[in-house]
């Protein structure tokens, strides 16, 4: 079964890949060998059509009646998804949500390794969080080609988001996880992948509004 | 110009909403009375049209030759995003991304007031956080209801989300901002915005799996 990569997995496929994994670690754990695609859509919610094509496109076989391997299932979400391969990471930003970010267990669990936040306060460079250095900003670029590190993950404030993003990636980042409100403009090669906390809240905030509305409606 | 509130603004709108204001106060504060939607598309990296439809959508009309009149502008933002009526929340769960939303300032602006933290670590109850209580969780239904606070901020364990989600809701909380990567069964009436990390990350993994895959293929 040779695959040339995810490069044809869709997004909304890649989205539910990282929810698959704990259910099938469960059912490994309980002992199963093999588990089918109602299980799996029960647990989360979804309809196993869904299931099965997700796994059809990360290249995961299954049997009648048996369902779907479960070892090579979790490997085929591991490799799709870069989790066999942890990858190094810097945060620039080292505020409340950088540090946050620095400090959440649950990147290691999915491939993403931490190594140290940059930040520009000589009040927080040289000194820790969550066991993790806090350097200067002018040492980016060189600990970036020393080692090696691909990630940055962007939590400066919004205006400066533009011009931060360029010196990362003339420093040789390759990928942005951008967590500003900022749409930065990068060379086409360099992948950013925007957390837009502002636009969630937006969502959220003008539903309940709406919602608002209605109620009054009703009322009157 | 009377309006019923934003329940036909379409998501994608409601998502660029936040990053046009910053760019029309900004306007504002140099001077300026109107502004056209090609000004605000050129700062954004958007198209002219788009902007035109966006506010459409909420209500602001233009004028030939002069643009878009930047103080209703304004207010129709605000009003669509609720950001006129600073809104209360609860954050549940008062973890590493627990406290760093509970500190995070960008929230007071898009209309957000984090009124405490509840958790169920008895080390971490009676203490504060960014000047904010961290209270028991058995006080959160006395206090949903008595302080008529309705959005919850949900970063507890994935594994005990749905069932926290389902005490909130049962206490009154009519809109959830999920953190975590449950998948949560509420009762239709309310809301839930999820951001979910995981989801994110998987999607800047893959990417970069199928980046590296690109460029060993090229090296061949």
């Amino acid at each position: 079964m040779e695959r040339n990569g995810p490069v044809s997995v869709s997004r909304p496929t890649i989205r539910r890949l990282p929810t698959y994994f704990p259910i099938v670690e469960q059912a490994r754990h309980e002992g199963q060998d093999w588990i089918s695609s109602a299980q799996i859509a029960t647990a989360l919610g979804l309809e196993s059509i869904q299931v099965r094509k997700d796994l059809a496109a990360i290249g995961v076989a299954g049997q009648p009646r048996l369902g779907y391997p479960v070892t090579q299932l979790m490997q085929a979400v591991e490799r799709c998804l870069g989790w066999n391969n942890v990858t190094d990471a810097f945060v620039i930003g080292a505020g409340h949500l950088g540090s946050a970010l620095a400090g959440y267990r649950g990147f290691e669990r999915h491939g993403l390794n931490v190594v140290a936040l940059f930040d520009n306060d000589p009040e927080k460079t040289g000194t820790k969080v969550h066991g993790k250095d806090i350097l200067a900003m002018s040492k980016f670029p060189d600990l970036v080609r020393r080692m090696r590190v691909r990630i940055a993950i962007l939590t400066v404030p919004d205006e400066v988001a533009e011009k931060v993003a360029r010196r990362a990636v003339e420093a040789g980042i390759q990928a942005i996880w951008n967590f500003t409100a900022a749409q930065l403009a990068v060379p086409g090669e360099v992948i950013v992948e925007r957390m837009d906390l502002a636009a969630s809240l937006a969502v959220l905030s003008s539903r309940l509004v709406a919602q608002r509305a209605r109620l009054e409606r009703s009322d009157a």
